[in-house]
């Protein structure tokens, strides 16, 4: 027999994230496309440890249902390491979410329906963009340049749209998939602009613990309790464990958590181990490490790309996180990436990142799995691509 | 500021089993409320085992992002699984969630709108029901007697509901909260009605496992390809690792991976331990293990009910399972509920269970957390106060 299925369900496509990581665990190829942190640094031998000592602490209570919004040790050790890293809860309430995109879900349940409007930078991050799209009257991409978000751009919408709820969907730190990451003086603006058009900001800030030097997240800045910050342990821990957190008011924080009894996902043990992770300390002194490894990668990425990439292309300088975007005129990168593939590198084309005005010469190039010297080898093979294209 | 919050967000409530839960992990009691297994058979040392052979046989790859839709290895060892248990798949596929709960929420973003009226036993799982219910148009209960659903009452409302979408939600084995396992004739006559009305049935399984001699499940005696079948790992293994399973014809199938990855709350880590679970034996030897022990337990327990209960009160008479719902004339569980506890007795009353004629002299008790000698104390209380409300 045939399903019914729901309009909501029939918009939702494959992810172009999930269709290339599918390729590349195919083909045996240089990858600038993976999403993963850097493989040889994923702690397996301490997540084993940690499972003995949840084992032994707590027991069967660890392998039992988990409660509503999260293990309580874990938000205790969750706030304190929201401030190690610079985000200033206050008197918000922590809702314990299987990663942030899980968050995003549940945030878009919660808060978004056909009279909201979405903003958001234009390109941003497909994959937690989709939740919130569903759900919305619409979505409208505001262009970010090499300090985030254009705020003026923001605010010539915004005065179009004040008679709305608008939510501002943004990744001020290591932004997906350009790597930018926006000044102190935009997170001002940002926040003027969230006051004088009554916007709510979700801040998405997974990148922040393996960075260092970052100008402080919208949500330190805030003042008037308008930023919900959703945070991870994806990128500093493992994110096979699927360990996320929003940050919000009592009260919302509140029906966030109730809304989550809907699904249940979070389990019980992964946030047992994120709280021995925790609490043992390890992951304050592993942060450091993964700072400064992501940051040479980058560093060397970057030096590899001005040394052979050809005239008029252009990338992001990021100064940390897994990414950085890439814009060559003439190229495209959709229809090229077969030929990539063939010649032995992967990467994400970004047409589909773009909520308009898509860019079909742009895409994504992670730097965590390959080494310096399939750097320079796989930067060397996409030049050559992108000569050929443009001959 | 305020948060405008969603409508569909604003009828969620705390669920009463998360509220029971709560006051139960504070107060010393006999436990007839856990949905938990019992704590003694959780296997601790062997999830830290299945840790170890997970980290040596897949090492970091156990710890990255999962993929859509479940690891492939897990869905073929879930296949066989089900076809232990009895459960014919056919060529239907098979879609890994974290738990059945997780389940029904994607199942109900893709299959239910506002067009969409659901169908179900009365009373019937409060916590899989509501995902269901934000969506639908309308939840019609269907009471159910020793043999299940009574499907001549089902085909009454049918009838006069014939020209919509049609969605029977159904736990048909070991029904939450009473119990009841329905005969294979109901079964059968459950099938005939979805095909004469053009029926979807979800078949919610959990207890499947660890029962033995059930009627087969509603997905084996499908021909038409009406059921989906949602069976879950949480009673046989552990419920804090939130392994659960969907299957669907392929093309359905793809559509709820599709929408699985709007949260993409599935961690690898639990699926690998499950796979590993799976794959080495041990749940098969100890879902055997786990039946004879539950079978036991509820053979005490309706030993001692008939022992100490006074009359007019009932009780359903369930083979396997976690439950059984009492009926006490006269009394008003939820009433009542602050006296037990006082007393040194927990339960959960299951007025809110019921989608109409709601019943505040019923109850449910579970079997899962106290010994022989602690049902004997437990049901003397309860039954103390049950006479003492009726004096």
């Amino acid at each position: 027999m045939g399903f019914k299925i729901t309009n909501r369900a029939l918009i939702v496509e494959l992810s172009p994230v999930e269709e290339i990581s599918r390729i590349a665990k195919q083909v045996k190829v240089i990858n600038f496309a993976s999403g993963n942190p850097d493989f040889q640094l994923i702690p397996v031998s301490e997540v084993v440890e940690f499972v003995r000592s949840v084992a032994t602490k707590w027991g069967a209570k660890s392998l039992m249902y988990p409660g509503m919004g999260g293990i309580e040790d874990l938000k205790i050790e969750i706030r304190e390491f929201a401030e190690r890293i610079g985000v200033n809860i206050g008197n918000d309430d922590i809702v314990v979410t299987c990663g942030a995109q899980h968050a995003f879900k549940i945030l878009s349940d919660v808060l978004v329906d056909h009279n909201v409007t979405i903003f958001c930078e234009n390109p941003t991050f497909y994959e937690t963009l989709i939740p919130l799209r569903i759900n919305a009257k619409r979505v409208i991409g505001i262009p970010l340049d090499s300090s985030g978000i254009v705020t003026y751009e923001l605010e010539k919408l915004l005065k179009i749209y004040k008679s709305e709820y608008n939510i501002l969907y943004l990744i001020p730190t290591c932004h997906n998939p350009t790597g930018v990451t926006m000044s102190i003086e935009r997170r001002k603006h940002v926040l003027e602009l969230a006051s004088k058009y009554d916007l709510t900001i979700l801040e998405d800030d997974p990148y922040r613990p393996i960075t260092t030097n970052t100008p402080p997240p919208l949500k330190s800045l805030d003042r008037e309790g308008r930023v919900i910050y959703i945070g991870s342990l994806s990128k500093v821990f493992a994110p096979g464990l699927r360990i996320g957190w929003i940050t919000a008011s009592k009260d919302l924080a509140y029906r966030i958590a109730l809304f989550e009894q809907l699904d249940f996902a979070t389990s019980t043990f992964t946030q047992y181990i994120a709280l021995e992770a925790l609490r043992s300390g390890f992951i304050y002194n592993y942060m450091l490490k993964l700072a400064d490894h992501y940051r040479g990668k980058m560093k060397a990425m970057l030096k590899v790309l001005s040394d052979f990439m050809p005239c008029n292309v252009e990338w992001t300088k990021p100064c940390g996180g897994f990414f950085l975007m890439l814009t060559a005129q003439g190229f495209d990168a959709e229809l090229s990436l077969a030929e990539a593939i063939r010649n032995g590198v992967i990467y994400v084309p970004t047409r589909k990142f773009y909520v308009s005005d898509e860019r079909r010469e742009t895409l994504r190039l992670s730097i965590t799995q390959p080494t310096v010297e399939e750097m320079i080898k796989g930067v060397e093979i996409l030049s050559h691509i992108i000569k050929r294209s443009r001959a």
